[in-house]
């Protein structure tokens, strides 16, 4: 059962791992390449932040991800077919957020901007919706927990996946109209999960 | 030899798993992005629709081939050189579901969706011939079999590959004269294999 | 010494597994895809036989380099700096393979497939340097290997390495004249290959 | 803690091979394929020698930079929160690595060369301050590293990554006037982590 638990952890951790590097093909270099001098060339670079800026957004978003993946495999002692798919889905959404990232980067100082960030706000909310699913079909009666985890930890966790999933779709909402406002919005909920990630170690000890 | 099982499954893993992820890079941005207003981004991401949907086919595809594929290995004491042929033909399907997928994102709204789906299911034909490959080589004469598993569980999962594959092959068939009803057929027989995963685990215990 | 070998070996499959997976991404659908009827795509499926060809060479090319590479860590006590480039020289080759693939693909079937075949045939002469370089770091010595490994497999090893250097490079000179029969003889060395790592395995029992 | 630090190791391994892996995809096939001659294809793969030029440059600066994040950890005890940031900084920058790789090459024989190398060598100046990051938030007060590390180790260690920050800095500096210059000094800083590396097993000896 352990090793069972390790291998799909393994497997994900694959895909975290190729989805965040895979955002780099979205940082497209332009097209006249070839043509430029030393100053075209540079201000064609300078050109490309939005590009850079969704880049280092989904990164650490990713990556601050796959870090809450990872401390939750820490609380299993097993995994159960509705977890698999579970899973499964937050997989997909890891996975998908390449293309919301690369039509903000292609959108950001266009006058599409509002559709781009609630597109891009919007897979967050399904991002979240898929952790609050693992955490349901592995907290619910604490059926794939170990026993050394809490009931008080138990119920912070599930309190920040559902505030977070509010804020989530607040973000949502908001970036119809004022799309950097949503955007920041979900970074600043990073700090949540970083937060809650320390604490669990803190309460682990 | 258990050492030498293992690593064949990770790498298989690392193909499924690279597989799973490069399936987001068929989902194209419009070309014509930066000359978008938000009611224009919008509805072409509505017509993205196609793109979507055989992202998701596909994704779940892979998804269950390597729950069944990692279910495999469990039955497995050690592997033979004609296991390794089956495995790396099994290998190439996986990686080559990609194409079929962005033909048919490319194809499903289009009058070219019947090869299209054709196409796309007769792919599926041959992963399940890669897959009879595999159980063949494993379980004839037990020859790479663990001695727990029983003569009913060979013969089921025997049969379930032997069936599957009639089915497919009807789908194929289908496709051409009726696309989505084909890809139906190839959908609903992900309930089969996991049926037939649960099953497996029900009886290894 | 040993868990550095491991760790070694699992990088090295890790980019196996990824250019492997890469492969797929040069078998391109047509551009004017969205136009087609359903005879129209079937032609152009069709038509993208000789990416078909290249994918599937540039695959089994790639998988039995890498049953060989994995074959080769058995014999390995430890590991040492010149290894070390060695390998990471191996491993720039095994990812350059997919560009001599792209263009192999891309002139199979054109006036240009002299030069493509010859381009194709000199990087596998590249990657048997490589292997030669490998085996060398290694076998000097005998400084890297286990001592179980005997001097008759040692001899047969470092054999089979120098004479299909000589048949690679045949292959690339005669690939400049006929461009099929260069390819040919590189696919028929994948024969050696397996029965030499056969050949290892009942060795080494 | 022990298996926490194996968890991110192997994590970073992966976006190591495969950010190595998808430099590939920057050497791109002549767009008129399939209308040349055996002699125009010989020629325009030759006119491909800045994008063989980038490839190898990254490649075995990613190698590199693999060899020594790789060593790092053999001197950690257990991981930071802080050290976590520090690597996942790093690990954007091995990511992001691709896109100046990609620009180097479209212009190494363009006017708009300077540019170009400025760009790449100012990236490298970003990584070399993620490494001196990740070394500040393992060494300061040995926090993170094991005790059989010598404080003469440290001490040298920490002073390679600042000289040789200074030397990157350097080198961004002189690029915008001598761009091969430039380059060539980031070149020759393989050596000095090479030779640490080699220092550094010496010493665990």
């Amino acid at each position: 059962m352990e090793k069972e638990t390790s291998r799909v952890e393994a497997f994900s951790d694959g895909v975290f791992a190729i989805a965040l590097t895979l955002l780099v093909l979205g940082i497209k270099v332009p097209e006249t390449a070839g043509t430029f001098t030393n100053e075209t060339l540079y201000l064609a670079l300078l050109k490309l932040w939005p590009s850079l800026f969704a880049f280092v957004l989904s990164f650490f978003t990713v990556l601050i991800m796959w870090i809450n993946h990872h401390g939750f495999f820490k609380y299993l002692k097993k995994i159960s077919p509705a977890f698999l798919y579970a899973n499964g889905f937050l997989l997909l959404m890891v996975t998908f957020i390449n293309f919301p990232t690369y039509v903000l980067a292609n959108s950001l100082n266009t006058p599409a901007i509002n559709t781009a960030a609630a597109f891009y706000c919007g897979t967050i909310v399904l991002v979240n919706v898929a952790y609050n699913l693992l955490w349901f079909t592995s907290a619910y009666r604490r059926r794939l927990l170990r026993d050394e985890v809490s009931d008080a930890l138990i119920f912070k966790i599930r309190n920040a996946y559902l505030v977070s999933f509010g804020i989530y779709l607040a973000a949502f909402a908001v970036s119809f109209y004022f799309p950097l406002t949503g955007l920041l919005i979900c970074i600043s909920l990073w700090v949540l999960w970083l937060f809650l990630d320390y604490e669990k170690k803190v309460k682990s000890k």
